[in-house]
């Protein structure tokens, strides 16, 4: 599947689920995952019912894993697409003294600190039940 | 059931759901619903499978009353909830016009316009079919 430019300028490509592809976006100061589901409507509640089924069968696995990450709180979800068309889903691990705590993340990240390569890897591992081979 | 005070204070309660109650904010300048599910989890996705499913129904039918509002393009979807706990989930109908195109609504809506009577009473109407008798 393809996806949209502007999320593979944002994000790592970590590796492909039963809905789509989960992305990681480069800013390492918020834990924020982004499935971006195989599908060709925008909007989530335009997609029919079996495929969001499986849609969030994915979410379930990945919240579940961001919440046992480490400092993380609450998480956030979220569906927005005003700048990039293509639906994707926002899935962010939250705590109380992130950077832009309590607004959302968008627009309020103060600056972009990247993955340590090993932290990369962790978060690969933490994650391994939710990717497919391809 | 109960519903936080911050939440009360933001927005009219329009009714009954399957699933809860829902709200619209006070700020007319979009189309805010927001949908209280009646469950003590605070995260969308800890809550169990068969009440999800029932949300999830919620939304779908309040989704496509939104999109076919006048002027509305985008929906914008989420649960966040770091200043209000209690799980609520907004649905949000979006266009190119609107105060705040392209960020996201919270936050960044730079006034609030309260919403006119009869625009209230035609919301309810649009909504009947999402509504159940208390």
């Amino acid at each position: 599947m393809e996806i949209h430019p502007q999320l593979l300028a944002d994000c790592h490509v970590l590796g492909k689920t039963e809905s789509g592809v989960l992305l990681l976006h480069k800013n390492s100061q918020v834990l924020w995952l982004i499935l971006v589901p195989d599908v060709l409507q925008t909007d989530l509640f335009a997609v029919e019912g079996p495929i969001r089924t499986r849609i969030f069968a994915d979410c379930e696995k990945i919240a579940a894993i961001i919440r046992q990450w480490p400092g993380v709180e609450k998480l956030n979800f979220a569906a927005i697409g005003n700048v990039v068309p293509q639906l994707h889903l926002h899935l962010v691990g939250r705590h109380h003294a992130d950077p832009c705590w309590p607004k959302p993340v968008w627009g309020n990240l103060p600056e972009s600190v990247p993955y340590r390569d090993e932290v990369l890897e962790e978060l690969k591992t933490a994650l391994q039940t939710v990717f497919v081979n391809e």
